[in-house]
């Protein structure tokens, strides 16, 4: 069985993250995410949505089988517990696949590095979701009846 | 089998769309769900997300067998196509449950009507999503890297 390990912010959801976990999912039998700490979030503005909140819609999505919060003070300690056979990285995360390969191999850890694609949509973005919300909605004062 | 019809704009989709999916799901042996047209959202601000992005977003959550934009003329055509037992209503859906019995009756369409209560959450709302973007991001500009 082949696990796969995906990882992000998932903060406001959007089909970039849904396009990331289906194709994430395709490269092996199970899906397991690890959804990043509040805390954690520090090369990018804090996330709107609370951790628990992200955690909970990223677990709702049908790609995924299985999906936890990140550990405040370890980011290998998760992919420990998972044992995947890869990890994928989504188009915009920060990392070097080459780099981030030889941290896992000093762990032990013997997964494969996997970058996924970005995905094309004009609003498949958090951060430009949040820029047409401003753009569109900061006057007047927002009317909506708690949907 | 009991099929079930929710429906709803599904903006930016948080626990408590989940929630009333959830519940709804819970009714029968399978979900379909119709999702509004952009046009057909008259009372309240527009959607930020269009139509397309907001159904392929539903269409991925667990709960949800099946799910399809709204009529643009006709509110009560995709309910005749689906033919449900049950149609479900968010707590903050403005139809009177028995005035839409009766509007569905006139149609030859024997559904029952079934209201699922609210969810609580801080950020289980679109609109509370938006005035919590507006509050924290509208000075400074975001910087986020496009996830």
């Amino acid at each position: 069985m082949t696990r796969v390990v995906a990882t992000g912010t998932f903060d406001i959801l959007h089909p970039g993250h849904l396009y990331y976990l289906e194709e994430s999912r395709r490269l092996g039998d199970e899906l397991s995410v690890i959804v990043a700490r509040d805390a954690n979030v520090k090369h990018k503005p804090r996330p709107i949505l609370p951790e628990d909140q992200r955690l909970r819609m990223v677990r709702a999505l049908r790609p995924v089988d299985h999906a936890v919060l990140g550990d405040l003070h370890d980011m290998f300690r998760p992919i420990e517990e998972l044992q995947p056979d890869i990890i994928t990285l989504g188009f915009n995360q920060h990392f070097n696949e080459e780099n981030l390969r030889q941290r896992l191999r000093d762990r032990g850890l013997d997964a494969d590095v996997v970058r996924i694609p970005g995905y094309s949509g004009p609003l498949a973005s958090s951060s430009r979701i949040i820029e047409c919300i401003l753009k569109t909605r900061a006057f007047p004062r927002p009317t909506g009846d708690g949907e």
